[in-house]
């Protein structure tokens, strides 16, 4: 119970930095510019900025330097789900119980939103270049690879273009993998190693995150795939058993049930392992690690 | 003729770079990756990549740190053009005589593919960051900057934003030179902007350049709309005379036709005016500028 007050209050926290960062809806371009900032405080946790946040606290980071990207990865994360909700894509009407996006907006706002949050993220992110002192610039620039990196090609959309193109196949162990670790933990492991980058970690201790992001990442897919065969509909909010009557094959077709949550428990602990080396003052960030993946909704 | 022929040359090189910043099309992400490489390579002069390294040259740059930023600012002109022949947007099925992104690898992959150069660009840009030597790290971060600006909601986004929104209305004079100032002109602002900024130029000739992009733009502008009203069809390749048949407000529309041709003759000498203060070896940079404007296809 006081874990998730605290993780209310840091939620509040990271939406006044979104409020702060987010373009005033004005001028010629006003709709577009609306579109972006009601679909970004649409809402969720912002987990992705608080991992990134927590993980640059863990390594002693105390700049304002952080909040930029914070903001920028909130920008991407939402990009990501407008387009993904696009007819062509998933056709999603609703999100979270929101009209989405196109629904709103039309269909060609919603693409020029996306595209508009994808080139913000990185416009918004650089501002950090003006905030850094000294060394301190050669962490954002660091900081910004990983930015224009792991969400791209060879990271999220990688993923997102493999599941979209796969659909209705068998898919392989292989694949299913290789889609988690790319359409999920890329971005979880942008806000880690961020996180640690920007607070001027070493890079072993960057790799450690990215591990530590990826297996976030993964565990936290593994328990959505169990959770969509096993769930509560009431407490998810969303029709359990989908995977199966679609005839999707997921982690659990392939592994059972019970390997599964075996896996979720190895692999989420395998992440909890290397946190539990840094996360000494609160545990704040091991807490949220674990609230994340053992989620029963 | 001689100028042609050296274009010819030039494009070529340019065209050299991007087939070694493009990403080889393998793995499970390989349709979006072959869908980035044929969009990017199908064609053009790849004036924006000429207009980078031009200013890059007549301000003394030599270094191959530019070559990044002019393959990136060719994936953010591809992108926006695969976006922009959706059919939720212009919906064209062919763009100089060849099948459109989303024709040949559907909608879906149309728009993760533009989606993937948008975020490429960024990537594919950040590996300039590599090729700085001490203090031109900072030319780097501020070609970065201005990068993630003016393709953005405050730039060429904005401007197709406008330009989709509008549609069918009676524009404005205002409303017309906000569009094709920034759906137009910002991109080649960008180029100059950062041809100069890396070659080391200072504020004031950077204010100079945007100048000139943002009057080459416009210009470029107008007399396409002129041509759609007068041009010979066999030279332009498609219909004339489509604006009017549309009801299209343009320039033309409220200014006339006498007076929107001595306009692009104003702005255009305000452009060169510019550059001829710089461009005294070759005067390659004004002659292209030239050629832009005052092209009759």
């Amino acid at each position: 119970m006081e874990f998730k007050q605290e993780m209310k209050k840091r939620t509040a926290h990271i939406e006044g930095i979104l409020d702060e960062y987010l373009p005033y809806p004005e001028g010629l371009q006003k709709t577009v510019l609306t579109a972006m900032n009601t679909t970004v405080r649409a809402g969720g946790k912002r987990l992705r900025p608080m991992l990134m946040e927590e993980t640059y606290h863990m390594f002693g980071g105390t700049r304002k330097m952080i909040e930029p990207f914070m903001a920028a990865i909130e920008m991407i994360h939402t990009y990501s789900l407008i387009h993904d909700d696009l007819p062509a894509l998933d056709n999603d009407d609703y999100r979270r119980g929101q009209k989405t996006c196109h629904i709103v907006y039309g269909e060609d706002m919603a693409i020029l939103a996306g595209d508009a949050l994808l080139n913000y993220a990185y416009e918004t992110a650089s501002k950090a270049f003006d905030m850094a002192d000294g060394e301190e610039i050669f962490c954002v620039i660091e900081a910004m690879k990983i930015l224009a990196s792991k969400p791209g090609i060879y990271g999220m959309i990688g993923g997102q273009t493999a599941d979209v193109e796969l659909e209705g196949t068998p898919l392989s162990m292989e694949e299913i993998l290789f889609i988690h670790k790319n359409k999920t933990s890329a971005l979880i492991e942008t806000c880690m190693m961020i996180g640690a980058v920007l607070a001027g970690a070493d890079k072993e201790i960057v790799s450690q995150m990215e591990l530590c992001g990826e297996a976030v990442g993964l565990a936290f897919q593994i328990q959505d795939d169990i959770l969509d065969l096993i769930g509560d509909e009431n407490e998810i909010g969303k029709p359990v058993g989908s995977d199966e009557k679609n005839h999707k094959v997921t982690y659990v077709t392939l592994k059972g049930l019970e390997q599964s949550k075996k896996d979720v428990q190895d692999i989420s602990m395998k992440a909890v392992d290397i946190l539990k080396q840094y996360d000494e003052e609160d545990g704040y960030l091991t807490s949220l690690v674990e609230f994340l993946i053992h989620r029963t909704y």
